[in-house]
């Protein structure tokens, strides 16, 4: 057990080249201790989500920015070292936002949930049965609204929420359809998610050839969007729209954080189709969690949904597990372990 | 009583420069003799439409393109002349699509309901008691959802519709804030509709500096946001929303038919606000006209509501009233008269 921490924290911004390794410093501190009312966390495990480059990016979002200095926002696992808090004894492990660290105190206020290691790896907090899960799962519903017989197109359709996605539209009834980016992913699409067909994005020059291929993929129109990228792959989904067809915007992937990206305007397609494009974020769900967590691991523990992860070893992997996240090299849910 | 038929027919569809008069002809035709099941109709009343922009364009649109030498589309009141059908008589009157001509044959198809001239002067049935009033509050109701105390910002305010809908968002409740297009209409909107604030967009060299003049009009940022127009005039409006905001997508008079208008990408601002845009198209709500036109009809006899018309007379002034209407120098619902 080392007698100092080590954390990774945010040296400077992205420039207009995003986010590079050189965005973070590794650091060491004197390991923490709780005071009043607190706990200490060994953290286990550091997750790696495309909601990140928004942290760490300048402009405005949803959530304050990361400070210049500041230890890395990551959703995190662990498990209680010290406890001065009646909610979380020693031993019990937690889900939360511990940040990229490998001891964090808390007050609890950054503790989401404390979790339960026999119900299933303590990992798959951090996806399936965490803010992977309650993204998908809720985006999916509350946005898309799909009913059995619809096509549901997902946009990284085999990253950890996308894999989610497809998974419950087909246990829905729907048909689902995957845009994803690499032959690999295709594969997984097909094989491991069940996708009822996949294509590979990088494979066509631009938008028109995209929407072109999109038009054997979905060849009954798409009546749900689930949308983690924006840019120029959604531009090729929307002459695919059904009358009346929903498009949640829960990611925007493909288009730089700034300057404000330029394209196609929405307004008409969504006026001929009626359809609708409505953002989703997560944070605003956290009320469904538990819920959420039980849907899906009562599909998990019945075999029909399944998962792949993509684990780095070591806090020190962290930047380099962001950056294959961002760069798409990744094959499953983005995760660093931080063993003892 | 002419012993001809007169109509104005689509000549040509519009180019680069967009709509003109020498799109349409007037042309001559014997006047028709209706056959077993149809009716005779004398067209009193004609409407111009933001829509007819799309219905005469040769891209892909919500209901078919009006044929090169067909009769231009057009809502319609008028009288039965003779009939052979049970549910019209001789002398009562119909609202419907009849188009742009004097006298027309129709098998009840394209009658939409018969409208009773004691309720109000037949002219409000192409306005407030009809597509006008319809569009206006089931957009506003179904799309906007506007609840007591918050925002509406209405795009064409001073419109037929908008007018509709500033003045339904008052008897909610609601501040209305209106966009509009001179300083004519911007007195319109603050006197005769009782908006709370209202700017001419005319008066902003661009987005930015419209938006700037938006959070003076709107200092509680806009949680409905009725567009008719899209383009540079909605870029501006998309800052000021507020979490959870609704758009409805109504009109896009802002932007040309072609080529596709390019502009800033929405699905940023859809997602950290997640707030939604969604189409609305008023021929998917004709099962609520009957319910819409009471409710309109309770409030304008209450006093609650008031209208304004910008009526031109003679066939032959159609597409001169339909060129003021897109270039927005119009004050209140364009109207052809056809006096007997």
């Amino acid at each position: 057990m080392p007698a100092m921490n080590r954390c990774i924290v945010l040296d400077r911004r992205p420039g207009p080249e995003g986010v590079t390794p050189a965005c973070f410093r590794l650091e060491e501190a004197p390991k923490p201790v709780p005071g009043p009312g607190e706990l200490l966390i060994r953290v286990l495990w550091l997750s790696c989500d495309p909601a990140m480059r928004g942290w760490i990016a300048e402009g405005p979002n949803y959530s304050e920015p990361v400070q210049l200095g500041g230890v890395m926002r990551s959703f995190t696992v662990g498990r209680v070292e010290a406890s001065n808090h009646p909610d979380y004894p020693v031993g019990c492990h937690v889900a939360g936002r511990q940040g990229w660290q490998l001891w964090a105190v808390s007050d609890g206020s950054d503790i989401d949930r404390i979790v339960d290691p026999a119900l299933a790896p303590l990992s798959f907090n951090l996806h399936l049965l965490g803010m992977t899960g309650l993204t998908a799962y809720q985006g999916l519903m509350q946005m898309g609204k799909p009913k059995p017989g619809e096509t549901v197109a997902v946009s990284t359709a085999a990253g950890a929420v996308g894999a989610v996605v497809g998974q419950v539209a087909k246990i829905l009834g729907c048909r689902a359809a995957g845009l994803t980016g690499s032959a690999g992913k295709v594969a997984d699409c097909i094989e491991l998610y069940g996708y009822d067909a996949a294509l590979n994005y990088r494979d066509y020059p631009d938008s028109e050839a995209l929407s072109a291929a999109l038009a054997e993929t979905c060849p009954d129109g798409i009546d749900v969007y689930y949308d983690m990228t924006a840019g120029w792959i959604s531009d090729a989904v929307m002459p695919h729209l059904n009358v009346g067809a929903r498009i949640a915007v829960v990611g925007t992937m493909a288009i730089p954080s700034s300057p404000p990206p330029i394209g196609p305007r929405a307004h008409r397609d969504l006026l001929v189709k009626r359809a609708s494009m409505s953002g989703f974020l997560v944070l605003d769900h956290f009320d469904k969690l538990e819920a959420t967590v039980e849907t899906l691991a009562g599909w998990y523990r019945a075999g029909r949904i399944r998962t792949r992860e993509d684990v780095s070893e070591g806090l020190e992997s962290a930047p380099a597990a962001l950056m294959k996240l961002l760069q798409g090299t990744n094959r499953g849910k983005v995760l660093v372990h931080m063993p003892e």
